[in-house]
């Protein structure tokens, strides 16, 4: 399939064009863009027209559990201890294989509406996300997560490498999903490190959401700082940190000489009483940032529109400083940058040529985004999720004109309600 | 006229009814709410199917500079002095009457669309904005600006005793709106306070929005604390205070033994790098909090729903407690807190026989919501402004299925686009 997309007022995020561009066109050519020019005359099987909307690359949550859709605002008012051993975990013992499907298919339907055309994500019953994903058309990279301390455990990393042997493709990719230092053991958790060496993938991990974790980790692994691990076990893998809260400044300093890479989930921190990232402290370390919304248990939404504006918002509140973070170097951490922590960023994050055709196209025509001063400012504080009109993932068009072609969005929601009602029992 | 919402999801916010109720009709006859109840039967003029909607009070935004809708986001990146300096003052200088008219109508629309029935202003061309407001429905408490040094300055409370004389009437309020303590000096301010006393009107006023402010004021008023002018000037007026950001433990106790109810703005107060106001401790000294938005030229935008989003994980986040500030408490300041604050609770900010009818209706019936397991918790973290479907304000229909009968807004957002260009030439 051919498809031309015309007339884009252009926000690339490569760093070998403009920051923003207008009146270019873009030639996708089956997955891939193939040209990025003025005023292309070809012949194509479909011609998007894009005069005075947005074009941009499809955003990248890089941290999530997307089959909690289910949970959804179960936690207000809630210690996250008490939300968890009383309402989480009882519940998630009866979800069922179906339960799975319908769940992830119904957050990757809020992604797609929402301009995220990929997920980072971290589960059980990682087949049946897996085949969600597939009929959606999203961007995926899962895992079987991991968590052990005994010989027994060792079956859920034979699980992921059946899981990567079975699945790994274009759309699907995989990495070593350790759940996090507190739920494993030193030596489990070295299993883990060398199975993620072995296939040369990245580890994602749950790391210092809070200070809960932190002390446990230190009292567990009888270290001084989380971050000795850090730097014993895990210097020679790509890590995805998730959370990366409840980090000193030296901790940042000690990371930032690893190849690490955050993933920032303001709004699930704020709401379970984490606290805020220094991300100010990590930028200036040179870490890279990137972005997630975590579950919609905690997280409430896969919105990363929501997440951008929190992370913008936060740094130059707690900092006491409106000059930090400008919109451009926002819209970097939702897109590039978590490429790079996904070790896709030869691939995706960035509109080039020869990358795969993942992009979103947005409408600011409307008078909750009038006037418009500064395109970027307007994309992180005002773009609201629900104004993305198009998406498109692996050169394929999942939604155009807000609709997603072929998917039964009233069945999917009375089905998770369904499944809600069930196990809430 | 006389309209029945029938089969309404009902918050109605007051304390005589329960949280939330089911296959509700309302009957609305003129400007007021005349009848709660199962099943009405009467010969209405319009009828309003609420099915499986939410019917609420409107949302009551206590703080804003509405005519700065042409500033939206050209403070990206700027120290707030730096930016009020080198960008908003020189092209206010060159605001006309004209260009506040249309400024105004872009919020007003903005506001109905996003759910917001009654907004605080503060700015000048006081005219305008009324003309706006009148056309639009919305509304509105107001004020003329005041600051002042010198006798002349007395102009200013004259225009606002001209304005009250020619516009107080059921939808348009009034109150003294003193910018602030670090803009006028003492025998001014005083002034003001009596005028205030002998009209029976509000104060409103910006307060401790930021360190500097606060260091100002305790250097021209000569006093250890901005809490000394309060106790000792506004302790017999009813004071709305902005953002109050820069308030320490003891400054809020001292706050709760006067009349005065805080503007939390926190969107604005995090852009502009002031900081996060500290809402739990003015909760448990009982003080009552409202929320406003500010002008977009520091909030971004009118939408209410950010802001109660922004007000409930900031206080869990900050104070690292998942269990503070539960949905419904967020609902009250957005409603009826607010219509303390503003001295209308008699009025609005609630759904009750008598009340003027200033209702809302939202649909929570699509994938983002999905599924409904809290209804407080879904409307203040996924619900979106642009999720409001019907907005009605003193009984009559300004918004319906979405749209706005009769107003032009591609001539409002062009008419917009030009003023901001020419002034910033």
């Amino acid at each position: 399939m051919r498809v031309l997309i015309k007339n884009c007022n252009l926000i690339s995020m490569s760093e070998n064009r403009k920051k923003y561009e207008e009146n270019i066109d873009l030639l996708i050519e089956d997955k891939l863009i193939t040209r990025i020019d003025k005023d292309i005359e070809e012949k194509v099987d479909k011609v998007i027209d894009a005069t005075g909307k947005i074009i941009m690359p499809g955003l990248i949550n890089t941290h999530s559990h997307i089959s909690m859709s289910i949970f959804r605002e179960t936690v207000d008012g809630y210690k996250t201890q008490d939300w968890l051993k009383e309402k989480i975990w009882p519940m998630e013992d009866k979800l069922q294989e179906e339960d799975i499907y319908w769940a992830t298919l119904l957050s990757c339907i809020e992604m797609i509406k929402t301009g995220t055309t990929t997920i980072n994500d971290m589960y059980f019953m990682t087949d049946k996300i897996i085949e969600a994903a597939l009929e959606t058309g999203i961007r995926l990279q899962t895992t079987r997560t991991l968590m052990g301390y005994e010989e027994k455990d060792d079956q859920r990393l034979k699980e992921l490498e059946e899981l990567i042997e079975k699945y790994n493709q274009d759309t699907i990719s995989f990495n070593v999903g350790i759940h996090g230092l507190y739920t494993s053991n030193e030596q489990y958790v070295k299993k883990c490190i060398k199975f993620a060496e072995n296939k040369n993938l990245p580890i994602h991990m749950h790391f210092c959401e809070n200070e809960q974790e932190r002390e446990d980790i230190k009292r567990d692994y009888n270290v001084k700082t989380p971050l000795e691990i850090i730097l014993r076990d895990f210097n020679k893998t790509h890590n995805i940190l998730a959370h990366s809260v409840k980090l000193d400044e030296q901790d940042i300093k000690e990371l930032s000489k690893t190849n690490s890479y955050i993933s920032h989930c303001p709004v699930s921190n704020l709401k379970l009483g984490c606290g805020i990232a220094k991300i100010k402290e990590m930028l200036e370390n040179g870490l890279c940032v990137s972005l997630g919304t975590d579950g919609q248990g905690s997280g409430s939404n896969l919105d990363m529109f929501e997440t951008m504006k929190f992370t913008a918002l936060l740094q130059k509140g707690v900092n006491e400083n409106p000059e930090l973070l400008p919109a451009y170097e926002i819209l970097k951490m939702a897109t590039i940058n978590g490429a790079k922590a996904l070790k896709l960023d030869k691939k995706i994050g960035s509109i080039e040529v020869g990358k795969r055709a993942d992009i979103i196209m947005i409408n600011l025509n409307n008078i909750l985004t009038q006037p418009l001063n500064n395109i970027f400012a307007q994309i992180v504080y005002n773009v609201k999720g629900t104004d993305v009109e198009m998406t498109m993932i692996n050169g394929k068009i999942i939604m155009e004109n807000k609709r997603l072609e072929g998917i039964k969005e009233t069945q999917i929601c009375e089905k998770c309600s369904q499944i809600i009602k069930r196990i809430s029992k």
